[in-house]
């Protein structure tokens, strides 16, 4: 006899993951395969960070740190905001990973049937972790008109008596776009008016082309801030993030940060001091202007081929494009272009389900000379 | 305006923190302080761990591992076990700490207002993750007559129609007590025959002092079996453990733990096939003749101060003592030794409800002349 949660019925898989699997498959047999569906930066943690992860071990640091970070870390997370956005370091929660951060976030809000607005598309994991604490996701189809992202009147139009919170990506992952600054003032300000709470997912900050991406804490102290050392920082494997938590959250998030998880991975924390020297910095812009050069290369070569791209996008490592030029079913497109081109990328499914048998992913975080291969491959399969 | 998830009003800070701030305090002011409140090992991991750690993150072991843990490790878990009890390592999963390892099985099982059968005393995390989704913990009185634990006629006896699942703990935190396996046995078939679903905490497996903890996994392969790097392996910082899972429940932990965690830290999964190595296993079994000596100590030396221990601990380093021939307030008791005494101890308070007020919780993860110290400051001190 079995006991199934409900839930489960509400939470899906990540369908890149089966898309590695058979990629991985693929290549056991011999096969060439160019990996565009992979959501990690390409590049090793930095040496530095590595060596102060290393330096950290070697010096014994192995044991438990309090539950709400190293302090030294937190104060180091805290100055890395510009001013008028800064925390103090006391509401920044070291956590494992954003996922600890949103999880925290929603545990200390969501009560069974409660409302949150995400957005379809969107990173999938927002809605699931709505529903993990038995809260109703209310998915919000955006499209190019928006950037794909929320707008302070998509808010105000879908809010009901039971919506608590707002989850916005921004850059987001499928689409890499943002939402502009003048426009994340207006939505902290409606969120606030409705009486809302806003979590904003922050992680992929710092990886943007041509444009600054601003937190949300220029506009309000009260928002829910996730962010992570995976992307900009490079440290995916680590596990490690934090959150920036309004003040009346403070002692509920310390609680359950607790009970959850006891502390996040000691010897990452220490490494990721070493992510705020300057030398470090100067290493993640350098790869920054990389990513830029290959979005500069990968969204024009899309483009040409035929691919339906209304947007450029401004940050992470993400190209979410139309090909409905090619087919009507975008997860079929998907697994023909890996086992007839050599490609893999990932269907839109993986995303929500407005449009997304028209969309998929393509993601730059590989050499400029795979893209270019890829889109060779493409090019001669379609 | 502030949303506050109902569940934070049943989910309770550690009391331990408290006392470990306050004696912080009094040792930043140049006090000595006992400290015989900690929960983890005293121990450094042991230096070939740290090895294998620092050879990963040498080796540019920073990237995601699959969400089930890397292959190779699962394997090594899988083949730790005795072979009646050795599960195929497909249904090892690997998690951040044994705290993800309890949040895939409550999240795989409990829908909102199913009754989960725990133990009061024990761990307060185990009623606290049945709350968080939304489950409803019953804590059942243990004493000394069941050696703290739960036992196949106590949980016939709570047995309610909306009761799905029962979490033992063996050993126990915070009394350091087994489930013996003939009552395992018991447990196994009685929760089966009732139609629920077993969890048991297998986290202070290893840290046994004269008799050998049997694995719940001896007697059925649809347990859900909670581990840890933790204690026995001395690995707490790096926050690692695992679930072993019943086969029916298989992707609904791996969709769960994609969506929660990504994936547990890579480096410590590197750094922990170490674990398994001869050598490693003589330096852990030379630790826990340590442990053993220490207790072997501390038990007759608190029953001659004067504590009530009416059951003879016989894993994790706890001894869960009656002090109310000295205070009929464990937690004022416990403050007043640490201020008095400068002897750190937890409260009852922090294991549940039953009897809270009469018992104090001594850990022996300190040095034998911590202890020996510890103990003549109480005696002096009562």
């Amino acid at each position: 006899m079995t006991h199934y949660a409900d839930r489960l019925r509400d939470i899906e898989p990540f369908q890149v993951m089966d898309v590695l699997a058979r990629a991985r498959a693929l290549e056991a047999q011999g096969r060439s395969i160019v990996h565009m569906e992979i959501g990690e930066p390409d590049f090793p943690t930095t040496e530095r960070i590595v060596q102060a992860g290393v330096a950290a071990l070697s010096a014994g640091r192995t044991h438990y740190l309090p539950a709400l970070g190293l302090e030294a870390l937190r104060t180091a997370i805290a100055a890395s905001y510009p001013g008028a956005a800064r925390p103090e370091s006391s509401r920044v929660v070291v956590t494992p990973g954003a996922s600890g951060a949103l999880t925290l976030a929603l545990a200390a809000l969501i009560n069974p049937g409660d409302r949150v607005l995400v957005t379809d598309p969107g990173y999938p994991c927002n809605r699931h972790f709505v529903r993990l604490f038995e809260g109703e996701p209310i998915a919000i189809q955006v499209g190019a008109d928006t950037g794909y992202q929320l707008t302070a009147d998509l808010i105000r139009k879908h809010w009901t008596p039971s919506t608590v919170a707002v989850i916005v990506s921004s850059p987001s992952n499928p689409t890499g776009t943002l939402v502009a600054a003048a426009e994340m003032a207006r939505i902290v300000d409606t969120v606030a008016a409705l009486g809302g709470v806003l979590i904003v997912d922050e992680i992929y900050h710092g990886l943007t082309y041509g444009v600054d991406a601003v937190s949300a804490l220029m506009y309000s102290p009260d928002v829910f801030v996730v962010n992570s050392f995976s992307k900009y920082y490079g440290m995916t494997g680590w596990r490690l993030g934090w959150l920036v938590v309004p003040a009346a959250y403070l002692s509920a998030v310390e609680k359950l940060a607790q009970n959850i998880f006891i502390a996040a991975s000691t010897p990452a924390q220490y490494a990721a001091l070493a992510a705020f020297e300057p030398a470090v910095h100067a290493e993640l812009e350098r790869r920054r202007d990389v990513f830029r050069e290959r979005r500069d290369y990968l969204l024009p070569a899309l483009r040409e081929v035929g691919f339906n791209i209304p947007i450029t996008p401004q940050g992470a490592f993400y190209i979410y494009a139309d090909c409905s030029r090619f087919a009507s079913d975008s997860r079929a497109f998907a697994l023909d272009l890996l086992t007839r081109a050599g490609v893999a990328i990932t269907p839109g499914c993986d995303f929500g389900r407005h449009a997304a048998d028209r969309y998929v992913r393509f993601s730059y975080a590989t050499a400029r000379e795979n893209l270019e291969e890829g889109v060779r491959r493409i090019a001669r399969a379609i």
